[in-house]
């Protein structure tokens, strides 16, 4: 299986996937990805990025060996497409963390992804609208609901969502959510049919 | 929403179902089947069944009130329409114990309803299968491959499956996708949806 977690910029993709490897560190395999950015300090090859040069990167995309791509700042972030699709042919469940563009690239391209939305607890908030009333101008209110129209509408393409209000909270329902993906009836019954037939 | 346990008879649906209970008995509405057969000592009508004569029985099917239902050793045995749809226009999550036919009948009927096959251990036991040949007639292992084979075709109408090895482990696992389906984006974004637009 492949997990995606995305959601907007800076709902707190990386503090959630972070705390969901160190309590279960082995159960998932975490996909590294590929930038042509300079590494910061304290980030080691192969560990947070794997760092490459911009030929490198380009000749991967022209080989078809990005899953997904896309540039920042003029440098490229992409996920490189063997090391995954190994592991899944080993059986063993990847887990990444991508940008909202990026999790609409592999949804295109592995229609078995699970994604899931990770969402800012201010969009929450919504339930108080009417409280905000008197307390917010117009402006911030009509902002505020032009982007949550706009992470709602975001979600909608994702199978889960999960609201990150509290880190800890956050992490034991993205596990819920492996654990009963885990429990599909198809997955499970194609594992029958293998050992059935030998 | 509609949750269905359901499994081969005597798998132990009962005992899964009335553990869940115990364990969260207000966060899931139990679905009381309708029956015309008499009842046993200690069962108490509206509790354990609505226990109904014929004609009355075979009114509410004419009158489409019967979700499902099927005829056992003369009885009939049924699951009734209106006060499910009720609960959920409340906003209230069902839960129904099953057997497969009429967890087929719901499924055709509500097409939203999750779906929980309950797995007899054994079936497990056929990554063994090698280890049973010298212990077991060759009658004895083509049967269970029957019975193994039958069973994994039910699975394959089903959402999920849990195999009911322990039943503390079953039940946790059926908690599992019971918080898992209270996840999913699309009912996340109907419900933020509706907020929105008061």
């Amino acid at each position: 299986m492949l997990f995606l977690l995305s959601g907007p910029s800076g709902v707190g993709k990386g503090t959630v996937r972070k705390a969901l490897f160190k309590k279960n560190p082995h159960e998932l395999l975490y996909s590294i990805s590929a930038t042509t950015r300079k590494p910061r300090r304290g980030e080691v090859d192969g560990r947070d990025y794997f760092f490459l040069n911009k030929e490198q990167f380009e000749k991967m995309i022209n080989d078809g060996q990005m899953l997904e791509y896309a540039q920042y700042v003029n440098s490229y972030y992409g996920t490189p497409k063997t090391w995954i699709d190994e592991q899944r042919d080993q059986g063993n469940d990847v887990f990444m963390e991508i940008e909202v563009n990026g999790a609409m690239q592999v949804r295109a391209k592995v229609p078995d992804a699970i994604l899931i939305f990770l969402l800012p607890p201010d969009l929450m908030q919504l339930r108080n609208r009417l409280e905000l009333r008197g307390t917010e101008s117009d402006e911030v209110i009509n902002q505020r609901l032009k982007t949550a129209r706009e992470e709602i509408l975001m979600m909608t393409n994702y199978d889960y969502a999960v609201v990150n209000d509290k880190v800890d909270k956050a992490v034991k329902k993205v596990q819920t959510i492996i654990d009963a993906e885990r429990l599909k009836a198809n997955r499970l019954a194609n594992s029958y049919i293998k050992i059935l037939e030998g």
